[in-house]
């Protein structure tokens, strides 16, 4: 256990900052999150100090005598933005132009979320943002409440990297979210709980409805008034990919933000999904919790930060810029709507489909309603693995095995191909039929 | 302690495979080096199965209706590259193709390296590399040993993130590299023991002479020959920026590679410094050891590709597939020797400047031959704070404070604006002068 008064000095203001001003957000620190501390006092700060001076031999890169990023023409030319949006470092926290626009944008997407949040940090994807607030919120032993449907880089993530044990509880029931499962899951001990949640989920497409997402939080509440400090990290890859009307379209970040001193909200989102750049590597971390100060909040802004230069030093100034150049193009709200209605296109197409009945002799779908996937869960007696090859090697069908579903990502899928490729799983499941 | 037997099926894999064919490796790695593998027979091990079905739905992204990745025209038009290589993921391993020239690539910048060596594993950065080192070799209180001149981050990403401990030795001694404290440094205890060597040195501009390299090496194998097992973690960032006639211009992983199967060679380097793209977020791992086969170099490259998995999930697509376009044009080396020639230029018009004996009443350089820096150490008395912000204030002149030294970055310099630097420098130094 590191001693806290042998920390850092930097770390020792913040931890004061937010023992202070925020104790449930200090208890809930790992002993990494206590550590951390952003250096503002090194070369970052003092190259921070001598911006715009004529004689600044502070730059750890290369200049080309006018002052611009040396750089080759060959990389240059294939990409249409200025040098020092491009091929200069980003700062740790993340270009302050995106994380201001990131802000306001979450703000207009969940148009019912009226509390203070922070200002985002930038990661290096959302897996990196994961990775960036286990580091700050999670020791080894820590356990990880989630639903039993999700992303298997979790494993990786969370503990692999941090020793946490993910404990998990049944994500469905009746055709719905397991409310009740949330419930008892959160209620077992007292203390510091992280709970994950991820919606639309990967893999099972679904999101709570409004009815369920109000459940779901009154059931956070009734934990953090028992005396529970409760991190809520919300994963928030998805968001926006809402195909069905009754389903809640905000993030729960929206209805967790203000709600409780001991419930810190972090919503961990980011522009692979939302924009369509998974290779750009850009994710977020932004947090809020009832009571939290701006001294508060730029503290442990200061923090998330911290790990990001610790882990990556910066995400990619190039990526960042990208999305900037995006948001002031013209274009960019109507190319959003045009490529969502081609994903609900196929969302409806999938239902269009298994609206046919005898496709309950072989599987069950789970519940879905947004994301890029749905699940179907095989008739008792059928081997996944032994179908997913015999899709392959006779079929032209490629699905993902998980225990005994399927995880089939129609949003890769023309609509043309979604009632061939059912039809392909129907066949592969019905051995009689296709005389194999 | 994770017991090795719980371990996931596929981590055991691996372990045996380096306990069977390389016992030394397997016995540096720490603990997460030795639970971590990667999740081939998870979803993107059947994604990769199902590579090229007509009806495939499996892959975790969305596509066009024409099976390209779907894409905002706002992103799009600013990028002159394929979409198929900017917007999908890259691989965790990164891309084979830029895997394939890199190694290539430091085969003939180092020609005298002619032992086997690994596929490189490509990193968001060279942060993230050391990190994604750090993860499989350093556990909680573990020893990394470094020259005293060492880039501040390492405290973050080394004692931070894995709860290293930095001990240093000495860099110089009589005008170089000071062998001898380093032969004392790696003589202290016996068994693993963890080298960090960044050459040409952040923050002083040095790189060993060919003397010195060759006696580095030698220090090495004595202890290897006693029975040590030692990782040795070359920091290559500044690779190729050698100005000096006599220094060894190779990387020490040419010395190394096949020195000893009880050392283990890990060169970390990347484009950000080697191709003038800091913001675009691409280092390499690369290893060889004395005595691997290829089943050892996949099972660790396997495990560092995991790890990548695990942090960032993959670098940036659109960063590896313009490294990429760059190789591929006519200009590539021609521009590489420019920028070389401008740096060139740089350094020996610092070295003209400081022939001055004047310099030598308020400091020394320290030995410099390579690289974006130099550092003088000021003479006794002088306040290296205080006269920084002097220069900031008086002289519109930016340096960096380390202790008693200024690091100076020449690289971000124009020949025009060096003498006035250390003309500012001499005067900030000498109040009587200025009657300050």
């Amino acid at each position: 256990m590191i001693s806290l008064s042998r920390l850092h000095p930097l770390a020792q203001q913040l931890n004061a900052v937010l023992r202070e001003q925020h104790s449930p957000l200090f208890s809930l620190l790992s002993k990494r999150g206590k550590a951390i501390y952003f250096p503002f006092d090194g070369i970052l700060g003092q190259t921070a100090e001598a911006k715009g001076k004529k004689y600044d031999a502070t730059i750890g890169i290369a200049l080309e005598d006018d002052g611009t990023p040396m750089r080759l023409r060959a990389i240059d030319a294939c990409v249409d933005l200025p040098p020092g949006e491009v091929f200069s470092y980003a700062p740790s926290f993340g270009k302050k132009e995106l994380r201001e626009k990131w802000r306001q944008m979450i703000l207009e997407k969940n148009p019912s979320l009226s509390a203070e949040i922070s200002l985002p940090v930038v990661a290096g994807g959302i897996t990196h943002a994961m990775s960036v607030v286990a580091s700050a919120l999670l020791d080894a032993g820590d356990e990880l409440l989630l639903p039993d449907l999700y992303w298997g880089n979790y494993d990786l993530i969370f503990s692999h990297m941090y020793g946490a044990t993910l404990r998990t509880f049944r994500t469905f029931n009746d055709g719905g979210f397991d409310t009740g499962a949330l419930r008892s899951a959160l209620r077992r001990g007292k203390g510091k709980k992280v709970l994950l949640l991820n919606f639309p989920n990967n893999p099972s497409g679904y999101t709570p409805t409004v009815e369920e997402a109000q459940c779901i939080v009154s059931i956070i509440r009734e934990r953090a008034d028992a005396g529970d400090t409760i991190a809520v990290l919300l994963d928030d890859a998805y968001f926006g990919l809402v195909y069905r009307e009754g389903v809640f379209r905000e993030s729960l970040f929206s209805l967790l933000a203000d709600l409780h001193e001991r419930v810190l909200a972090v919503k961990i989102d980011g522009a692979s999904k939302e924009e369509y750049v998974w290779g750009l590597r850009i994710g977020f971390v932004t947090f809020a919790a009832k009571g939290m100060t701006s001294a508060v909040r730029e503290a442990f802004e200061a923090k998330l930060a911290g790990t990001v230069r610790a882990t990556v030093s910066s995400a990619s100034h190039l990526s960042q810029s990208l999305l900037l150049a995006a948001y002031a193009a013209e274009s960019y709200e109507r190319e959003k709507q045009e490529k969502y209605a081609i994903l609900k296109d196929r969302f409806e197409e999938v239902q269009r489909v298994l609206s046919d009945p005898k496709y309950a002799s072989v599987f069950t779908p789970l519940p879905f309603n947004s994301g890029y996937f749905l699940c179907v869960e095989l008739r008792e007696g059928l081997n996944a693995e032994a179908i997913r090859r015999k899709l392959l090697s006779t079929f032209d069908t490629g699905v993902i095995a998980l225990g005994n579903t399927f995880r089939i990502a129609y949003s890769s899928l023309p609509v043309s191909a979604i009632r061939p490729l059912f039809e392909h799983l129907f066949l592969a499941c019905s051995p009689s039929r296709t005389g194999q």
